[in-house]
Parts: C-alpha cells; structure tokens; sequence
C-alpha cells in the first residue's frame, strides 16, 4: 500500500509500506476513506521533534476490512472513526474519561500512521465507533475531524469548563482553536473570544460563533481580554498553541477561579510557580481523551448539528501529501484533508 | 502595643507599635486572643524571601474593639476569625469564592501583621466571621487554626477533589498537609496517606485519620504511592510544601485526570510544560480562599467534630516569639501559638 513517511524535517514521502493484516485478536483492519494532516505533524516538520521515518497521521475515517476474532462491537464492512490514541476503554484510567492515557494508550502518530491506504488498529472495541450507516460524503469530514482536531479542541473546551454564563478566551487560531471555540458555544458559553489576526480564520471564527475578535497577542492581547470582562479576565480559556508565550498568555488571560483547558503540544514550555500560584487559575489539559466525546459528537455531526469538517480548506490526493504539508506549513491552509 | 517584626533573615524582635484605630468606615479593630507563626513565616526567616522590618503574622482570633459606620455583620465584643486575606466578599471574585485575589485583596501578612496584641481589620465585613458566642478556651486554638492553616489544607483537599472513593496522597507533614489530611477524611476520601518521615507528624497524621503512611519522598515516594494504588497513582494529592521537588513529587504520585490541590507557597519553581502536559493531571492551588470556608469550618470546630488545633504542640506568650520562630526553623515544633 502506499503510506506518508518523513524522512525528516521538510521532507514528506509518499512510499510503498507492506498492507497492515490482523495480529491480535482485538484488531481491525480498516481501509481508510479520509485522512489528514495535523497542526501537530507541524513540529516534526519543522525539525522541532525527532523526524527519522516516521510514519504520519493519526486522523482517520474508514471501512473496517478484517477483525480478529475478540472483536464484538465492529463488522466488516462498518464506517467508523478512531481517536488518535489507541485505548482498551475498559481500564480504571478509561473507565474516568482518560482513553488518551488508557493502561494499553499507543499512539497511532509514529507507530501505526493513518496517511496511507490502511491501518490495523489495536484494540478495535475501545478505540473505533461504528456509524449507523454509510455516511453522506459531505458529513465525512466532519466525522474526520471528530478524530482529533474537533474532539481535541471539544476536551479544551470542557477542561477550560466553558458552559453558560462563561466568557470563553481562545488562544490559537488553527483547526484546534477554531473548533475549541465551536465546543464552548456548544457547551453554551455566553461569549466566546476568538485570538486571531488571520482574516480568513477570524471568518471561520465568526461563522462558529465567535462573539469577539482579539488580533493583539502577548501583553496587549492579555489587556484586551481585561478590558472586554471588567478588568477580571476571562471565566475560561482555551489554550491551543503549546508555546510558553501562549500559556502565559492564556494563564494571565484567566481570572482567579477560572480554569484553562490547554490542548497544544506542550513545546520548550517552563511555567513559573509563584506566578501559577498566585493566578488562582485551574490547569488541565493534555492530549484529549478523543473516544469519551465520540459517540456524542459523531451524534451531533450526524445529526448535522454542527459542521466541524468545515475546517478543511484543502484537500488533496494522498500522493500529494508533500504539498499538503507544505500549505500547512506557509499557513496558506488551514488544515489539510487527504484522499487515500 | 506589642508586636513582632523581622528585622531581616533570623531576626525577630517583639516591639513597641502604635495602637491601631478605625480609619476606614469599614474597618475593625479586634483586640488578639491568639495568633501563630505560620509555616510560611519561615520563608523571610530563612533568607528565602525578603525581610526588612516585616510586620509579622496572619493567623488571629480575637474580640472587636472598636467599629467602623459601616460595618454591618459584627458588633462590639463579639468574638471573631478573621482570614489571612482582606477581601470585602462581595465582588464578583469572591462570590465565586476566591476571596484570596477580591479585587480588594490585601495580604494580613507584612503590612497589618497579627502577631501583635490590637490589629486594624480592612472590609471587616468580609473579612472577618463572629463565633455565636464566646468560645470555651479549649476550641480556641482550633478556632485560630482556621484562620489559615485549616482554610489552607481544606482549600487543598477541596482543590485535589477528596472525596468518597478516592485515595487521598499528601506531600508535606507541616500543619497545613496535616490539616489537609484531615479534611481529605471530613470530606469522605476512603484512603489518605501521609509522607512523612518525623515520627510525631506520622502520630498526629494517623490521629486526623491517614490510613497509610510512606517515608520515601521524591521518586521512592512516587514509587511507593504508585505501589499502593495498582501503580495509577493517587487520584488526589494535595501539596504543602512549595519546592520544585515537591510539586514534582505530586505530579508524578497523580493518577491521569487526577486533581492537585497545591498549596505551598511556591519557591523557585519552574515546571516542565511536556511532563505537565502529558501527566494529564489536573492542577490548582495558590492563596487558600479561607473565608470560603470560614462558617462550615466554625461550624465544626464549635460542634467539637474536628480538633484542628492538634497541631499546635508549642505554646508561648507574644514576648517570647523569637523563641518560637527558632523551634519551628529547628522542626522542635509543628506550629506554635502564641498569647498576646
């Protein structure tokens, strides 16, 4: 089969990789329908993360082709959607909503890599949920995105405990942001700050129901935020970068008492103490434990409630991979949808 | 009036003070019945913070003096606790209960100074609660403890989320992880274990109701809790310590989606963005909001259904107080209260 591997930073293969079959007894096989490029896939790219064949994608929608025999919920034949963490979904850690540090948690990212063909995915009953049925192609994005950028930015939005009466900052303007700021309106926050100086994201913002854009960043963005909640800050915010600069802005962006939810990758990030300390706010973040939110967002896309595969701007064939990553990169996309 | 003021690191002196009054409308003057040195006194003490002519002490109860026009709550005579922070609990921030960052915020601590025998009381109203009555001499010291040292450690097990069916971790055997273990308990937790390696904190601890205790600290003592917990980790740890290491200690003793209540007065420390990011723990602390909790604790403690005033093992009169800095320095004492 064919299969996206970097061979380091900047240079996105696409290769021959020997077809994926079934190992364990709780796998499937799933041929992929949709695949696509993460904000994430970003740092190895850019040299600021181990890059030495690594095997990309973790975002996947797909037929499940084979199962072993251990597998009760799935059939050949089924449409389904997988977290980018492999999870049993069973253990205490999942059985607590934390599927992404499940006691069995694999990474699909590096190891099994979901831009290609196929994909055989450990653990098939704790980590895939089936559809009712085919979908319609327009809602396949949107069940994409629910793979990770939309139930990434879902779990800031519920870490940050974004609901009504909230005034919800957004610090972040790619597909996780952008969607964190779906989730809170979602989940009924009262007002939703979107952080974004990018014309066409504040479009997408505004179209998820951002009730404000704040272009300064830093200092100036944290006063912004003051100025718009009585000089207090706000109830909630979303931290969706992974810088130090970008967590300080979000902690000194929240009020005492509030909570941040931070779901960017955590990168040369050193928080001070004292200052933790003394902002009063609640911490929690990490990668998202997609799989507790999927069976309720794979509702409300199905349902057509929400339309997060909007996100996508770009969509290639999986050969073009190269390019793909390429747009991310000079930012002249979004995020980027591959066609196996 | 008498009072104790660090002249600089190791230097503590009881001397001559101007008598406060009422200035503000809101204002109380309180005559002190019993004060204490905090866990946190040490800090200037020992060189780790500055100390030039500090006004020393935070933890008071006592009996109104004199009142201001517009203090409504409290009446010449009543006997009061007041918290380690002014704040007028009325604003936004309060009333969501973060008294310790009201916008009216001032520390008790450095510029009011309660280990003195009169202190003024800003917004008196939200600052201090009325006993409803005069209290029997042996809940006095219970009744002080709840000025901050109580507050603080219940804040803690609050913030960790101790609750039924939760195993409760406590990093630090000072009187605030002591007292934090005990409310771990009050609040349901079915199993709470102190790190401690002093016999008598290990006596007092068992006393408040820990079911085990580890010696080891640092990775011995992760170790260990991971040991005691089917190697999850705890879901709860409260911190009373404010070292780098000890921070490091219970983010590591955390199970993923865990909860740290942190409380210690933090000291040089930086925390790694990646170990906190992928821990998944959930992370909250600082300047305990005690008045939050002022009622239900006096509640308690007038009931006789908690004795948190266990933790003082050293009595002395206010003359003497350079002598109760050095026993608690030399860890001769857990907390010393001190007579005006």
């Amino acid at each position: 089969m064919r299969a996206v591997t970097m061979y380091g930073p900047g240079d996105v293969r696409v290769v021959d990789r020997e077809d994926p079959r079934v190992i364990e007894p709780t796998d499937a096989v799933i041929r992929l329908t949709g695949t696509c490029i993460c904000g994430s896939d970003l740092w190895p790219y850019r040299g600021a993360e181990p890059a030495d064949q690594l095997l990309m994608g973790h975002e996947y929608v797909g037929i499940v082709e084979d199962i072993g025999n251990d597998v009760k919920t799935l059939n050949v034949g089924d449409f389904v959607v997988g977290s980018f963490v492999i999870s049993d979904n069973t253990c205490e850690i999942c059985q607590a909503g934390y599927q992404s540090r499940c006691v069995h948690a694999e990474f699909v990212h590096g190891t099994i890599g979901t831009q290609s063909e196929r994909a055989r995915i450990p653990y098939a009953d704790g980590t895939l949920v089936a559809t009712p049925g085919m979908p319609d192609d327009d809602v396949v994005p949107s069940l994409l995105a629910a793979s990770d950028v939309l139930g990434t930015g879902w779990f800031a939005a519920v870490a940050a405990v974004a609901g009504p009466g909230k005034t919800v900052a957004v610090v972040g303007d790619g597909a996780v942001g952008l969607l964190g700021l779906l989730a809170a309106r979602e989940l009924g926050a009262e007002r939703v700050i979107a952080m974004s100086r990018h014309a066409d994201r504040q479009a997408l913002a505004l179209e998820f129901g951002a009730t404000d854009v704040v272009e300064e960043r830093g200092d100036a963005g944290v006063a912004r935020i003051k100025e718009l909640t009585d000089g207090l800050g706000a109830h909630s915010v979303i931290e969706a970068v992974g810088t130090e600069e970008s967590m300080m802005q979000a902690i000194r962006s929240t009020r005492p008492g509030g909570h941040i939810g931070y779901v960017g990758v955590s990168h040369d990030v050193q928080l001070p103490g004292d200052e933790l300390f003394f902002s009063q706010v609640h911490l929690h973040g990490g990668p998202a434990p997609v799989r507790r939110f999927l069976p309720d967002l794979m509702d409300r896309i199905w349902s057509r409630q929400i339309d997060p595969g909007r996100v996508f701007d770009l969509t290639l064939p999986l050969e073009d991979a190269a390019e793909g990553y390429r747009a991310m990169d000079e930012r002249r996309a979004i995020k980027v949808l591959l066609r196996p």
